[in-house]
């Protein structure tokens, strides 16, 4: 086995070796069944006793209120940005939504074929540096939801308050899911894909308020109702179930760390670590970002001229620093360094980039 | 390690053990990386030449011709029953659906929100025991496309024949995908989801002609449409890498097999073997599918009371014969010998079965 590396990938993200070592273990023959979990029937009390016991931590993870489910579906946020338009909206109404940067305005470009969307506050004069103050968010009369990007994985920016409206929020949580409480009685939903701080990609988690999936939408096909995935406690079809195993796994061990609060607080902790270290750099590192602003799961930051980004990046590689290059898009560097990142890594990174920037102011 | 158990799952279907072992050799640093390859961004090397793989193999084990293409997506067949009808009517065309069971009606019920549908053949009357002649099947002016369940997994049926229609057929092949050649001049769009005979649950592959999907639906959220996957090579979003990763080492397994030719004669040798069974006994165990109809993947029959029925499932059982309790719909018993099944598994269970027999008839 190789010496473990430190991944900042945006997604799919790193995961705690514990958990990685509990499926190998059991991988190929299940507590003894003579079978691989993965071949189970869905049915079987084995695979059951798996899936209930994700659905129960999730909730309880993220402590979810009792008039609150959880969903396992699978698409990613993607297949969430329609469905959720899909669901909530009925003729007669539309929807706000914020448009903070690239995954903004997927879920608006998405909902726009199944309701009225309108754009409740636009970042791009900004160039996306900043989230809306509440009073710069436009809710409209009959505005059923206001949709946010709680955060955004390119932008490195987040809210760092849950907006205060007078409509219901649904928000994409991606790249934040389960590292901050919800201020629920605020919410109708909440989703988010996997991969980023719970797991393996293959699937997205949708907290939604109970009575608003009764409310179905009855003219949609079955797998894209949530009342559908609501009644069967999403084993309506075969669910992926490697990816709620280790999803399991990985809420066990952010229940044994000590939970949202330390998962929240360590975070917090992470970032500041990576944001010192810029703002002390004397401008060397810089981030585009403003400060209240800024991401605690993914830190976005540039150095003087693209020759010594390059040369950041390649030496960061070679001391198994991974994954630090910004999105295709926006270029720059970007550290992911969401819930399973060891603060290890974060300290290796730190080091790392006061070393780069001694030798290269 | 316990001993290994022969799983007669309708699905998930049991796997090749030398797929899980390899998988599990790899699973915590894969090729040496020093992370696991569900920890990669689905951009890296290492990710995209076991995306690439999966992408030619299936292809390649499948025999699909240049004007097709294959796509991974999630959501199961069922996410497809929707997407076929999104995709491919336009406003005034009519699709004809021929209904074979559990699994047509699904199809048709979903499909139903998307465009005019019509139900081509009805097995109803028959108790759903066979598939129809194509003389049977109704096929109307200005139909796009006769959509089919090739293999219905709960009622053990299958067309032996594909029907040869004035206009292109869709199949659901979910239940005996990659176990028997296509006919592809006569298809536009062929789907299944994987976790029967292809690896474990998590996603659909959909081969579909290329002319098919570039009649691109633009009315529809993105993670929907066939062009936006075909576009992307199955990479749209972030895809649901240990499936894909599973699904290619099982194509690669089926290559080393021989191929199509191989796969499609043993399943019909393992079939023969229970169906001769089952017709050898006289009348103890009895199959209600027509014989032209019987199914080589789901093998279903009845014993002469409910009393054998459980005494036979527990008795099997404790002979590590798992999972033949038939669909809680209908009842009575089924093997499903799915493409990774050994035929030593098939034989043991005729062993019994025959054991059985003469000891309660």
């Amino acid at each position: 086995m190789s010496k473990r590396k430190h991944n900042f990938c945006a997604g799919p993200c790193t995961l705690p070796t514990g958990v990685l070592e509990e499926m190998h273990d059991e991988f190929l023959d299940y507590q003894g069944a003579g079978l691989a979990l993965i071949e189970m029937s869905h049915r079987a009390p084995e695979y059951d006793a798996v899936h209930q016991e994700a659905r129960r931590l999730a909730l309880e993870v993220f402590r979810a209120p009792e008039d609150f489910d959880v969903l396992f579906i699978q698409g990613g946020a993607i297949l969430q940005f329609a469905m959720v338009a899909m669901n909530l909206l009925r003729p007669g109404e539309c929807a706000g939504y914020v448009n903070t940067g690239a995954w903004a305005k997927g879920a608006i470009a998405d909902a726009r074929h199944y309701g009225e969307i309108y754009t409740a506050w636009d970042g791009a004069a900004d160039g996306y540096a900043r989230t809306p103050d509440d009073s710069e968010i436009e809710v409209r009369n009959g505005a059923r939801y206001l949709h946010i990007t709680s955060n955004e994985t390119i932008g490195g920016i987040r809210f760092p308050e849950f907006p205060v409206v007078d409509v219901p929020l649904v928000a994409d949580m991606s790249s934040e899911m389960m590292s901050r409480p919800i201020p629920w009685d605020r919410f109708d939903l909440v989703y988010g894909g996997v991969q980023k701080n719970l797991g393996p990609a293959g699937m997205a988690l949708v907290f939604i308020r109970k009575s608003v999936a009764a409310r179905a939408n009855e003219s949609i096909a079955r797998y894209l109702r949530y009342d559908v995935h609501l009644d069967k406690e999403s084993l309506f079809n075969t669910p992926p179930m490697f990816t709620i195993a280790m999803v399991g796994k990985m809420l066990k061990w952010m229940k044994a760390k000590g939970g949202l609060d330390a998962i929240e607080r360590e975070a917090a902790e992470k970032a500041a670590i990576l944001y010192e270290r810029i703002d002390e750099s004397e401008g060397f590192y810089s981030c585009p970002v403003d400060c209240a602003s800024r991401s605690h799961m993914n830190v976005v930051f540039r150095l003087p001229d693209d020759a010594l980004e390059t040369r950041f990046l390649a030496e960061a590689k070679s001391e198994d620093l991974l994954n630090l290059k910004g999105h295709r898009s926006v270029g720059g560097c970007r550290a992911s360094i969401y819930n399973a990142m060891p603060r290890a890594g974060v300290e290796a990174l730190s080091d790392f980039m006061q070393r780069f920037g001694s030798e290269h102011r």
